[in-house]
């Protein structure tokens, strides 16, 4: 019955090595990030495994993004991993994974010929999977810059969420689908705009002041990604280093490359109003809910546009369809300064922003119904979201 | 700023109710299960709400299945719902039932003019909503027979589920999309089969001594759709109410009425082989992740299947992709008796009955390479499952 261990007994070693279920579980999931099926380059459908001294090495990629991650051998005194034979193998990544997931035993045994003829045993089970030459997989770039920062897990999180909504998600003007990095003086600001909208947040971070004066614009599909493969040790510092084509994100055991976007990005502060004509302070999740009901009625009639009327201290979200009906929101806000004010704009955009923020409340500066509107949450001068109001009235 | 509530001050007043949130956004999500947004009859697009002495009554219907649930006016000391004024209305369903679970306050006031306007407000939110005819809104079937039974909600639901997943997905055979229930002496026998695989249970029933002998075929997907709606509270007893056409289950305020199929559903006992030429105990779950996990290579190569064979105590599964590898899985069963066998099946057919048996163990008799295979859990006779091999030797 063990035909699998037969059948090409002369075939010589090219790896082996037995790593502990789980670890190589969450390692491939990782990396699964950075595999698109649709490649056209076969290699890159697979997932490259390397056995070295110190542990085994997991690296996926496609042309934006590479994803490395490494299982020690041993850590926090537990042994994760027993390398036999160093070496290497590319394995079809999407039947790995799901392999690995399914295995019932602890440990799992890769064994792989000079074929490139993989088997992988745990408990009763024994897969021979046909690999692809390690040789052909591509080399992943080479970052050793010293120009670099670090930055707390949480914060870079927050950062992402809060900017990354904002970029375009057409290619009309393909640096508008990234999302701008400056670090300049300990400082590092981000801004995404599709036009339409913007997100700008800015934080301190450390190491900032040796690293220069640096200006780059990251693919927003990155940092989607990069946001959902960083674990929850939320106070961690993830060290970032950048070239003129790329940058890295290192955490633990996880290596994130991306490409950056190449063309000028637009300056944006030109397009952020300074003055205010209307100030107003209403709870973000009131406002949110109430914008939220509004466009079950709005997005029945394509635009979703909803309109906001502002006056005696009060105030009011409405939208209407012909078929179905009308609806009316009255808020209370929690301060109120300037002039009456009616304005109309796209209830997802403002949802968008809104369900972006921490903050209990948010202030909301109006300069008229043709003029950006800001949305700024209280306490926190370091984000400001912007969106156009729609010509309706 | 009320505009609304100026907007038809001499309209009369059709109905007028208030009722608690969570009660309201419940039976409505319960008849929304029964309400197509594809159906060509406009009326069925929504839900109807009637206002009574007793309390609110909300129902849902295609041509298929009709569902009405039941909101008392006071429950266990506690109270559901106000009316002001009896009546009815027809609502467009989909946009009614986000709106009721979006809204913040705890109660929902319902108020309908004569043009079939309703005015939904709670705290503060108003929305007005376009109704249409209640006189419309077809008749649910009158159902008073005597032809009744009872039985557990626990035990309606498991027979739902080991037997609707071998039902018939193609038409060819329209009774075949059905499962046929015979009630005889107080017992409910169920089948269902897609004439590649059949599932049966029978179970004892409360009441079926008086209701004579019946034999009905309910749809399919009329069952799926019980199964939903039907609440946790397994020990209740649900009602069941049989007419020549329709079929009427009673459980707590819910009322699911489904239509019935015609035609002669064939005899299936015949496909039931009696004898045993190799009779094989295994675990349950591990045959089961034996055969997903073959299945992961059998799968690529569109057919599914993948080959048992069992020879001295020993049992094994295996399948194989030209392009990807092979795969073996070694099981050591718990009983073995008969002849050594080599048979072939779909992994998909046998996970799907698997999957519905909570028994610990099952007893799996084969007759031959291309006779039926039979799965029965060990420690209850009422289930039997079976499937047909496929032939690859």
């Amino acid at each position: 019955m063990q035909e699998l261990q037969d059948s090409n007994p002369n075939a010589a070693l090219a790896m082996k090595c037995t790593v502990q279920k789980d670890k190589l579980a969450d390692a491939v999931n990782r990396v699964m990030k950075a595999i698109s099926s649709k490649t056209t380059i076969p290699i890159l459908t697979g997932v490259k495994i390397t056995s070295g001294r110190d542990g085994i090495t997991l690296t996926g990629s496609n042309s934006d993004i590479s994803i490395q991650t490494f299982i020690p051998l041993e850590e926090d005194g537990n042994e994760n991993a027993v390398v036999h034979t160093p070496g290497q193998i590319v394995l079809p990544s999407r039947l790995f994974s799901e392999l690995v997931r399914k295995l019932q035993d602890e440990d799992v045994h890769i064994e792989v010929d000079s074929r490139f003829i993989a088997k992988i045993t745990s408990g009763a089970t024994e897969f021979s999977l046909n690999g692809l030459d390690p040789e052909e997989y591509p080399n992943l770039p080479i970052i050793n810059g010293s120009d670099a920062f670090r930055i707390r897990k949480d914060l870079l999180k927050d950062m992402i969420k809060q900017t990354v909504y904002a970029v375009s998600v057409t290619e009309t003007r393909p640096v508008l689908t990234g999302v701008k990095w400056m670090i300049n003086d300990g400082k590092l600001s981000c801004v995404a705009t599709d036009s339409h909208r913007l997100a700008q947040r800015s934080v301190s971070v450390e190491n900032g002041e040796d690293s220069g004066t640096h200006t780059l614009v990251i693919p927003g599909s990155s940092l989607n990604e990069l946001s959902k493969i960083l674990d929850d040790d939320d106070e961690q510092l993830v060290d970032i280093i950048m070239t003129t084509n790329q940058i890295l994100f290192k955490s633990n055991n996880v290596q994130f490359y991306s490409r950056l976007l190449d063309g000028n990005y637009p300056d944006t502060s030109r397009l952020i109003p300074t003055e205010s004509k209307t100030t107003i302070d209403l709870g973000t999740k009131d406002l949110y809910r109430a914008i939220e009901r509004a466009s079950l009625l709005a997005k029945e009639e394509r635009n979703n546009v909803v309109k906001l009327r502002a006056e005696g201290n009060q105030v009011e979200i409405s939208s209407q369809s012909l078929e179905l009906g009308r609806v009316f929101e009255t808020l209370v806000p929690e301060h109120f300064e300037g002039e009456p004010l009616r304005i109309s704009f796209s209830a997802k955009f403002m949802m968008d922003a809104l369900g972006k923020l921490d903050a209990q409340s948010v202030r909301i500066h109006f300069v008229g119904p043709m003029r950006p509107i800001i949305i700024r949450p209280i306490g926190d001068e370091n984000i400001l979201m912007l969106i156009l109001p729609i010509r309706t009235f």
